[in-house]
């Protein structure tokens, strides 16, 4: 195993002498970090942790990026200042040998390890629907959120000199998830806060969502829906539940129905899996994600995290979402700190917290695991609070705060991000 | 005319039915815009202002998106929402005919006018030196400044992955006016910033501050020069004075003096000109300005503001600063409105209000035309109130102050901005 203590910078040996006990975490999202800020400090344990961006992205606020409500730097925060004590290494993961314990890297040196701790998220899934690859928006990355961002201005840009038609104001969300439902809602507020600058190519704007289940939120309660549905149409949101895409168009949405929405900008919202490439290193389930034991294990000394993992919950699966992926990643460290001692691991539990979306400004809907539910303003406090809470860094937290400040005093008033060339 | 009368939107036609004055105004900078506030709202006037980019660019804080203290969108506020009751129409301007009155657009639909006035600034000139347009990066906009960010940080990234020499992390800025030495002092702090983060390799990051005159910051007297150059100093830039750029390679600058500077970033803040494009219009100095009448005019109807407009000044010409853009842009307004009242124009006088630079954090100099001079903390106070003061909308006042308020409170411990995909 001299390979590995190769690896492991000086300053993480333990004082004894002893190699400590190598864990090597891809992907530094919910729950990489919060593996990494469970293992770290501890002198017997040394973390390398890999991903492809120098950022942990705060992926709950993107569709505030995507509408002009926050500049990206807000939810983009640098890994290395984010845990300290660890190492970290920019790149991508091309290959993992479980039987070798080695991880091979885009730029050929490979990273052996004790521990593999896999995190790599989820991607967008189009479940087969033609069109969503080509010539719909999805909203996974700075970069994709940029681009949602700069086609809903630019739109209202090409409209006003005339260069392509004011139906092109129209907006369809696919996906009535908390995802789509607090997507659509920011953009109908952004439509509303452009209607001075563009008065004459506004009357045309329009967003809908669009949901194949019978209601918005299907995860939440049905009054939870019921409130999400009302709030979302008070705001000007055209929501259409029960309604499946049979195709996307460069500029229009075909409807299963038959009925055809004529759209400029179309996101896809309608759902996450986890990546084909790593489903092939155990079961998985029809999203991809590997079905782990009780531990959190895929083999010994291998685990997976976060949206990458499939693990059994009621009679379906555990969710796709932050609070998940915090909880296994926080889990996972204590088991490798457990049998670094000596201890045999704890079965991974659960502890449901309750969930949230927020649709537009100041309204949401809360509900708790003890059947608990609020909505409308309260929701909409304790929203924000639990977000500008789960943010990395006074940075941003300041500058998030300060952003959103702004945009709950001047709503219709102040100015609306621009295109930036 | 009956062609600029359909150019005009009906809710500029004056109520008692004869077509107003149409004013064309291309460029929507300092000048641009002092001049489209200074003509909106008179029921005599029609303005259409013209800019390929449909924001105004704060381009005093530039260099703060290029060094990680500002997210971009602080410095770049819509220009719709920044003057009403005008027609703002985003295109290029591809010609110029003074003799039909009528300006070329790139999008082949001709914009007729009674006065033109030409704002349009002024780009980069590399004096003629080898390998300034191919290997530095110069900073006169967004996307630009962008670029400074991204490979600042980016060698970091490089070096840290062995990807390239450590020496790389060198940057040299070239050109000792305000602009030079305000991104030399925000470099080197943002540099000190990132020793946490990148403990590894950042004994070699260093920033160089090269001018061919004897002395930085020419345009202010000799004190101030002094005090910047010491405060240069303490903060860690090496400032080179009487040293001229004989060539730029890849990766390094080959001064004049034969001596060779090793650097992964070169920015090239050496001065500006004037557009060659325009110049042809009329008489012009070597820095491609055109000379004005003492109107600020080129010829009947036709005014000529900022950067573009060659004014004499003592025994040289007014410099090409903000004040001067702002003060000249506003006098054709009034100009504009007295010609259509039938009054005679005035001539135009500069209210020399005095210069300011500022040093990193808490460092300024700040020289009144009254001999008064300061330096420190107060002139940097003085420096950070102007520059909110001068910023224009709301949103952008308080993110911008937050911004500050969080990089003065947590300099060196807070996080910089990291590097986006």
């Amino acid at each position: 195993m001299t390979e590995v203590t190769q690896t492991v910078p000086s300053s993480q040996h333990s004082p004894d002498g002893v190699a400590p006990r190598h864990v090597v975490i891809v992907g530094a999202g919910f729950a990489g970090l919060a593996c990494a800020r469970g293992l770290a400090g501890h002198p017997e344990i040394a973390v390398t942790l890999v991903d492809k961006n120098p950022y942990q992205l705060f992926s709950p606020l993107l569709y505030q990026v995507s509408t002009g409500g926050l500049p990206e730097d807000d939810i983009a925060y640098p890994v290395r200042a984010a845990v300290e004590g660890i190492t970290f290494r920019r790149g991508v993961v091309v290959a993992i040998d479980p039987e070798h314990r080695t991880v091979g890297m885009d730029d050929g040196s490979p990273l052996p390890f004790d521990d593999l701790v896999l995190a790599v998220g989820s991607t967008g899934t189009s479940f087969g629907v033609p069109g969503v690859e080509e010539h719909a928006l999805q909203m996974k990355s700075i970069r994709e959120a940029r681009e949602i961002r700069r086609r809903l201005l630019q739109a209202y840009e090409d409209v006003e000199s005339g260069h392509i038609s004011p139906d092109l104001l129209g907006v369809v969300v696919v996906g009535g998830g908390p995802t789509g439902v607090e997507l659509a809602g920011a953009i109908a507020e952004l439509q509303k806060g452009l209607r001075r600058e563009y008065p004459g190519s506004t009357q045309r704007a329009s967003v809908t969502l669009i949901e194949a289940a019978p209601r918005v939120l299907s995860s939440f309660t049905e009054p939870s829906s019921t409130h999400a549905k009302e709030e979302l149409e008070e705001i000007g949101v055209v929501v259409r539940v029960g309604e499946a895409v049979d195709r996307i168009d460069p500029h229009a949405v075909h409807l299963k129905s038959g009925e055809t929405l004529p759209a400029g900008t179309v996101i896809w919202a309608a759902g996450v899996s986890g990546f084909d490439r790593w489903a092939e290193l155990g079961k998985h389930d029809r999203l991809n994600r590997l079905e782990v034991d009780r531990f959190l294990r895929l083999g010994d000394g291998i685990w997976v995290a976060g949206d990458s993992a499939s693990f059994p919950a009621g009679s379906g699966t555990l969710p796709m979402i932050a609070p998940v992926a915090m909880q296994m990643g926080k889990h996972i460290a204590r088991q490798i700190l457990a049998i670094s001692r000596g201890s045999a691991p704890t079965p991974f539990t659960y502890k449901d917290k309750g969930q949230m979306a927020t649709i537009g400004r100041r309204r949401a809907v809360v509900e708790l695991p003890n059947g608990f539910r609020m909505h409308g303003t309260p929701a909409w406090l304790t929203w924000l609070a639990l977000h500008v809470f789960y943010l990395a860094g006074g940075r941003n937290r300041i500058s998030v705060v300060a952003d959103w400040m702004w945009n709950y005093l001047a709503w219709g008033i102040g100015p609306r991000r621009t295109v930036l060339d």
